[in-house]
Parts: structure tokens; C-alpha cells; sequence
């Protein structure tokens, strides 16, 4: 055949040894995300087009991979006005909108206050590039029907115990509130209809700093007058000119302890919401020590359903984040027709996975056989089953004119040993010659 | 909104217990396949629409769900010839396709005798009806590279020792090969070309028994020596008149020692292919009594890539089996323009899952923390934290009015005890009122 044998373009095949490395950091998120009384689900990868297409997923939904109406004619194509006319299901692009589609259709049948794991791949048409994917995995935790901030001081402690657990230590997390932002624009003068341009812009300060903003907000025709007074904010005139993620990050980093109603109000104008204020310290005082708490006043996140606190994760080492979340009253009962109180974290599993060293530990005991052609299959069957019984895991494998490359490939698959199987196979593997298998370095 | 907010026709949600049951048994059968020799591998749910319908689908090619090419304008539309032309990818329809072109893309990094599993979902748009779905998932072992039947022999003991480890005992596997139903059709008389039609009859012998099979072959016209000899060889006459799946298996549910080259060729007309039977007796003398097997020269299964031995799990209370395999030499390498041996084992899982009785076992340390609203969440956090530190799962939950069916809840959610926690809860949970969680019948 002419086409080449790849996956589809930004998607990709997992060997043997991806496979399992990606297996087991998920078994460990998975297993804290349990212990912090989390509940996994599972929602078809497909949803009703008109659900995908509603307005929860911003500029995700223009990326979503459409799926065609089945037994369409020829007719039908000419008579559509439009592609998505065609289409009736759409692969998801994000766990948030099925997960108040889940919550729309299950609620009846689960608790009060529903605390969600979701481990799953999404697919999303972007122009591949590295490190992006069309087909990628997120790792969503969510609490709805919790209004209050112990959802986000259990939200927060179970990521940062995640990625503890995964030994990705020095990450810390950058808080703000969406209620912030908002009341501080207005105190600054900015009209309410330029926040979502203001805020696009302010976004931006770790990559073009002080001066940046300052240029780009004028340059939008803001009223000067708010653009001075943005110039005065205390944590703004800290920020310093000077651009990039870590100069975002590094004045402010200290432990949860000193995010306190008077640092985050001494960081900001007078009359900015109290409220959020007050749920901020209360989040860092309650998550404590557990997690590395920074509280960032510039922290927008992209997404526009945000009503409340927002976090992100940061790594010293890396120019972006790991995850983030926050509170989203607005969207859960979006499909109910009611107000629910929602709030959730998303780690970036594929920009995880990389930082994560292999661990797929050898097993000393795993054991290959490498036997002739002629071998007698029951002989080799009987001794591989005596193994498996003694919880052994066990690969039979043709002895190769390559031995050297058959080892070397064995001790990378993670098994222990090796035993030369003749056509005169003894009938117990006590009473095969073992030799250990070593793995390059 | 107006839509009806069930997941898309023929989908379904997994809530936390049935997520949970579902992945405790997938853990068993990949724990089994592991042990075994087996590798894990992914593959993206897409591939390329040219290789979903290159021909190795067989029927369900047809039932693929099809992916939009992506920025199509009303034009490409109107142009189009017929629906698939404005598709360029789909979702796979099976776990084989998908193999045969991961192993073309991936040869040089696989082991020389590659043994993969694959546990993953597939979507086939067929018509929703009581337990077939249109998302379902699939637990596929197979070994590419090896021509002997040490394959065969190595996925039928690990299908049965994954059965056995879910506690279904009972199954046995009805063995075939394609090679003998082939050279008994030619023995008795029916033309080549006439092979695929006879064999969709014989496929129906346990639906419409042995009358049936001869009125049908009659009906199509067959010769009447042929169905005459049919008539005449030993184990269709053996058979009995009389229809039904168990009529086809009990006569012949007997240990696997009782397949032997002997007893193979006494039911069948003398002169069929012999390496066919050698094959069998060797694959029943080597599994031994490891698995059920029982020989059926009647078994067909549907796909007509098959080309040696073939086989079918077979459980005593249903109408139905739960999996199937076997040898499909030619399609592996299609991709790549060479000859692969290849044979695989497919257990079905949906069907599977409704027989293995939920093991959701209750931790009975796995404590719930019951508190008043008006609580401090750092003295729950801290409560939360050393519990969780000491390996229990913890699950916080404001104390509602109905304290009976919250309790009830958290019993089947698996958690073994609760405490109430007030305004002045103390600082460690062994301080704390627990109670047991008891679940009801």
C-alpha cells in the first residue's frame, strides 16, 4: 500500500515501555485522588454535537473533531449549508462540558457533593507541534455542590499530593480569584465591557511585563486615567519590568503561610472585593504547609466561565504550567437549567509523564525462556505455567542467532533472568541454569 | 435547553461503582496477560479512513464512525461523490486493524515475536439494542512473529487462566482450524468457489441443527452427493437433529485430553488436511488440563481472514460466547507488503463484566468525616491529612438532614465508618466518636 503506516497526524502509538510508564504515573494520581475520597467515572468520548457546540468550551469548540451522520446520501451533502450540518457527534475536546452532561443526566444517583476523578484523552484538531498532540490525556479532579472553599483546599491539597507522590518537588501553586480581577478593574475605572480585552492583555505581564501591559493598554484606547492608577497597584509596580514566567513567580514565592487577607489586601487597591479576600486566606491557611502557595494577583486563566477562586500549577524549571482549575459556578448546571457550584483542577498529564522519571522496575524474579525451534511446546508450557504459579511473570522466546541483542532487549522489558530451554528440557525450572539479566546503562 | 441530556444514542456513563467494578476486572485479565508474557500497548482511537476500509474489516467497516476532514467549505460539499469523500479519519471499529498498522509502523522496535494486549474501546453505529452497545470495550491478546503452535497454545492458556482468575468457572474453548474445515468441503465435494456460502450455513448448525443445515444447502443449490456425503461424516451425524448452542457443545465437552489426532479424525471424512490435525492434537496435548478445550469441526467463526487454527469461549449457562480468536496469518503483514504470522484471542469484555459479581470490597478502615457547616476546613483538613497519611481513604462530607440515606451512600460507596465532626473537633481522628458503616443487604 501506497500511505504511509503512521498513526493519524498528531496522534501517536504507545510501545511496551511508554505504555507502562504512562500506566503507572496514573495508577499513582489515581490512587491519592482515591485516598482524598475522589470517585472515578467515565463518559463516551463522543457527545451530541449541539452539546459540544453550546458554549462551554470557548475556542476549544472550534477544534473539535466532527463525526458524520451515518447513511448520509449524496443529496444530503448538497443540500447542507454549512459541514457541522453533517455532523451529529463530536469527539470531546475537554472533560468539563461531558462532565455537566454527566452531572445533567446522574445526579439523582450520585452524592450531595459529587467529588469526580476523570482520567481520560481528549482530542483536539490544533496544527501538530511538539509536545502537542491531537489526542492527549487530562487528568481531571471536580467537586460540585460544594460552595464553599473546602473544595478548593481539598482540590489543591490532592493535586499537590499527586505530584509530591510523583516526586515533582518545588512545584508550587499561584492563586488568584476571578472576583478580584473583576472588582479590581472596576476600582481602577476600567468600564465592565473592556474587562475580557483588559484581561487578555494583563495575561500576558509574565511575557511582556510591566511596560508591555502599560503599551498594550493604551494602545487598546484605555482611559489613561485607569492605566495610571494600574501603574500604582502595589503588586503591579513589584512586578518589575522585567518579563517572564519566573520573574512572575519568584518575588512571590513563599510558603501558604504568607498568603494572608492583609498580604493579598496590601498587594491590591483599596476596595477590592472582600470575600475573595477572605476565601483566599482561608484556602492558604487550611491547605497549610501541604502545598507551596503563591498568591499571584495577575492570574487570569484563559477560560471565561471562572466565577471564583482560580490556580495554577508551576514548576521552577519550566516556562508553563502543569495545570491549573478554579471555580466555575455558572456551568455544570448549564444543562440542568439550574445554578450549581462547581470548581475543579486539570493536571496536564502529557506535560507531566515527561518530567517523571521510567520506574518500570526490573522484577528480579521476571524470567524468560529462550528455547529451541524443536522444543516440545507441552515441555515449554509446563514450565512456564510451574512459574506464572510461583507469581512469576514469564516470556517464552525462540533462542535467536542475536543472543547478545535478544538479552539486551529482554533486560530492557524489565525481566530478571534467563534460562536456556534444550529439546531435553527438565520438567521443574529449579532445574534450569539461571543467568541473570542486566540492563545496559 | 431542549435536548434530552442522556449521553449520545447507544453510549453509556460509567458512575463510580460500575467505573470501579470495570477496572478492578480489567486489572485481573491484564495481571493474567502480564504474567504470561504479554505487553501492553495504545494505539490512537483513529486512524486513517483508507486503512479503516482497506478490506480487513469485513462487515464492520461499515459500521465505522467517520471523522470530518477538518476547515471543509460549503463547496467541498457540494463537490463530493459521496459522504466518505469528506472524511479522512475514523474511529476503529476493532483492536486488529489498528494492530496491523501499529506493527508496520513499530517492527523495528518490537521484540522478534511480539505478544501484545490491548485493552480498549472500539465504536461500531449499529443499531442500539439491550447489551450492545456502540461504544464498547475490548480485552485482545495477540502473538505476531510466531508460525508454530506454541501461539495458539500460550493465548488459549492465558485466555482460560484470566477466565478462571475472575471465578467463571466452567468455560470451555471450542477449538477448530480453518484448514480442516476448508479440506472437508473439498473432500466431500463442494466446489472452491462455493466454499464462503457453505460455510455460513454450517456457521448456523447450533441455530437450525443438522435438518436445517441440509435443507438450506439444498436450497442454495449444493450438489446433492455433497450434502449427502456431509450427511455422512461421523461428527455431523453425531449431532443430532436437534438445534441449540448447548446440543453443539455438550456431546463433545470433554477434557482436552480427549482431543487427540485420533479422535480429531475419526469425526471427519478421511483425507483432511493432516498438518490440521496434528496442529490441534499438539495445542490439546500442550495446554493439558490448563483449559477446557473440546474439539467442534463445526466451528466457523465469521471473519474470513482466518487461516489455521480457530477457536471460541464458551460459557455453560449462555447462548452466546465470550470470546473468540485464532490464526489470521496474512493480515498482519498487509500493511507492510510481507507475511506475518500472527493469531489472536478476543474476550469480549461487555459481556464478561455482567458475569463477574461486583468485588467493590468495603475498606474497612476507609473512614468518612461527617461535619457541621459551620466547621473550620483547616481543623477538617488536618483531620483529613493524618487519616489519609496513615493509608485510609477519607471522604469529607457536610452533615445533611437524611443522616440514614447519606450513610446508607457512603456504605455502598465502600467507606467503613463515619465520625461526626462539630465546630470544636479535635486535632487527631483517634479522638473522634467513629462508628462502623454497615452495608445493607
Amino acid at each position: 500500500m501506497a500511505s504511509p503506516v503512521t498513526p493519524p497526524r498528531g496522534m501517536r502509538d504507545l510501545l511496551p515501555a511508554d505504555k507502562a510508564h504512562r500506566e503507572h504515573v496514573l495508577g499513582v494520581i489515581r490512587g491519592v485522588y482515591r485516598a482524598h475520597g475522589f470517585d472515578e467515572i467515565e463518559t463516551p468520548v463522543m457527545e451530541d454535537s449541539s452539546r459540544l457546540h453550546a458554549g462551554l468550551g470557548g475556542d476549544n469548540e472550534k477544534l473539535a473533531f466532527a463525526v458524520m451522520k451515518r447513511a448520509l446520501t449524496v443529496d444530503d451533502l448538497k443540500a447542507a449549508e454549512r459541514p457541522l450540518d453533517l455532523a451529529d457527534l463530536g469527539l470531546r475536546f475537554d472533560l468539563t462540558v461531558p462532565l455537566a452532561r454527566f452531572y445533567a443526566s446522574n445526579r439523582a444517583k450520585l452524592p450531595g457533593v459529587f467529588r469526580s476523578i476523570q482520567i481520560a484523552p481528549v482530542w483536539r484538531a490544533e496544527r501538530p507541534q511538539k509536545g502537542r498532540y491531537r489526542q492527549f490525556v487530562q487528568c481531571d479532579i471536580d467537586i460540585i455542590g460544594e460552595p464553599g472553599v473546602l473544595a478548593e483546599i481539598e482540590l489543591i491539597t490532592a493535586t499537590s499530593e499527586a505530584l509530591e507522590a510523583l516526586g515533582l518537588r518545588g512545584c508550587s501553586i499561584r492563586l488568584n480569584d476571578r472576583r478580584l480581577l473583576t472588582s479590581m478593574l472596576d476600582v481602577l475605572g476600567f468600564a465592565p465591557e473592556t474587562h475580557p480585552q483588559v484581561l487578555i492583555t494583563l495575561d500576558k505581564l509574565d511575557k511582556i511585563g510591566t511596560e508591555g501591559v502599560l503599551a498594550e493598554l493604551a494602545e487598546r484606547g484605555m482611559p489613561g486615567e485607569a492605566v495610571a492608577a494600574l501603574h500604582e497597584v502595589p503588586a503591579f509596580a513589584g512586578f518589575g519590568a522585567e518579563a517572564g514566567f519566573a520573574a512572575a513567580t519568584e518575588p512571590a514565592a513563599e510558603a501558604s503561610g504568607h498568603v494572608t487577607a492583609e498580604s493579598v489586601a496590601a498587594a491590591l487597591p483599596a476596595g477590592v472585593d472582600a470575600a475573595a479576600v477572605a476565601d483566599l486566606a482561608a484556602i492558604a491557611a487550611a491547605v497549610g504547609p501541604r502545598a507551596r502557595l503563591v498568591f499571584d494577583p495577575f492570574l487570569v486563566r484563559g477560560m471565561g466561565y471562572y466565577t471564583g477562586p482560580i490556580f495554577e500549577v508551576a514548576h521552577p524549571e519550566l516556562g508553563y504550567s502543569l495545570g491549573g482549575g478554579g471555580r466555575y459556578d455558572g456551568m455544570i448546571g448549564r444543562f440542568l437549567g439550574a445554578e450549581v457550584p462547581a470548581t475543579g483542577f486539570s493536571l496536564g498529564f502529557e506535560r507531566l509523564i515527561d518530567l517523571v522519571p521510567p520506574a518500570v522496575a526490573q522484577g528480579e524474579g521476571d524470567a524468560a525462556l529462550l528455547h529451541d525451534r524443536g522444543a516440545d511446546p507441552a515441555r515449554l508450557m509446563a514450565l512456564k505455567s510451574l512459574l506464572i504459579e510461583q507469581g512469576v511473570r514469564v516470556r517464552l522466546a525462540a533462542k535467536p542467532k542475536n543472543l547478545r541483542g535478544a538479552l539486551d532487549q529482554l533486560a530492557a522489558d524489565g525481566f530478571g533472568r534467563f534460562a536456556i530451554v534444550g529439546s531435553d528440557a527438565p520438567a521443574h525450572p529449579d532445574a534450569l541454569d539461571w543467568r541473570p539479566l542486566e540492563r545496559s546503562a
